[in-house]
């Protein structure tokens, strides 16, 4: 396949869009945030991003990897020591996640009163 | 409900995690940006944010004006108007929303060639 310059978000036909499910998947952002400051276990993030259960933590990362947003390494101890690392394509995602994350944080508040006031179902 | 002051998206308890999940979703992000110069109708967004089907677009607005995002306004003609607008609190998701697009489309060619070269399904 050949490389794509730009993508377009508004073109059905552009793979964008599948970009945009992966970085906007609620266990990828939080991955990419327990990530920041280097390497962790498997057990690591699952402790890091609470309520995810094994299964789909192992797909997120999955995922991940084969998108190009985090490597993973197998070290030959026992018993096997597996560590998760962002590339530098996974790490380019931190500004605009963080972004996300902190407008969530910042007005889940807002958001939570707007759906107990509402007639909407 | 007690007004949450911020959110904390790693506390699997805290509902940032339902905040993150709206604004990840995609045609929630093409809905925001179709909405950033002002109100639209219904059938302008359906165009704009092609490939969406009716059915998906009317559960997208309502969750979102449900969640205080957008106000939909009907006007009394013949056949009735219906629009669009994005509240202040919608608005604010521009920036950070903006940022995700844009990496989408900067790294979607990195992205579709990393799962190409996969060895993972």
């Amino acid at each position: 396949m050949d490389t794509i310059e730009r993508g377009d978000a508004f073109d059905p036909n552009c793979p964008t869009r599948l970009v945009l499910d992966r970085i906007g998947d609620r266990w990828t952002v939080l991955v990419v945030i327990a990530l920041r400051d280097g390497p962790r276990r498997f057990t690591e993030l699952r402790r890091t991003a609470g309520g995810v259960t094994p299964k789909v933590l192992t797909q997120t990362l999955r995922a991940m990897e084969r998108d190009g947003l985090v490597t993973r390494e197998v070290f030959a101890e026992v018993p096997p020591r597996v560590e998760y690392t962002l590339t530098p394509l996974g790490m380019s995602l931190q500004t605009p996640i963080r972004a996300v994350i902190d407008w969530a944080e910042a007005n889940v508040g807002k958001v939570m009163a707007a759906r107990e006031a509402s007639h909407l179902a």
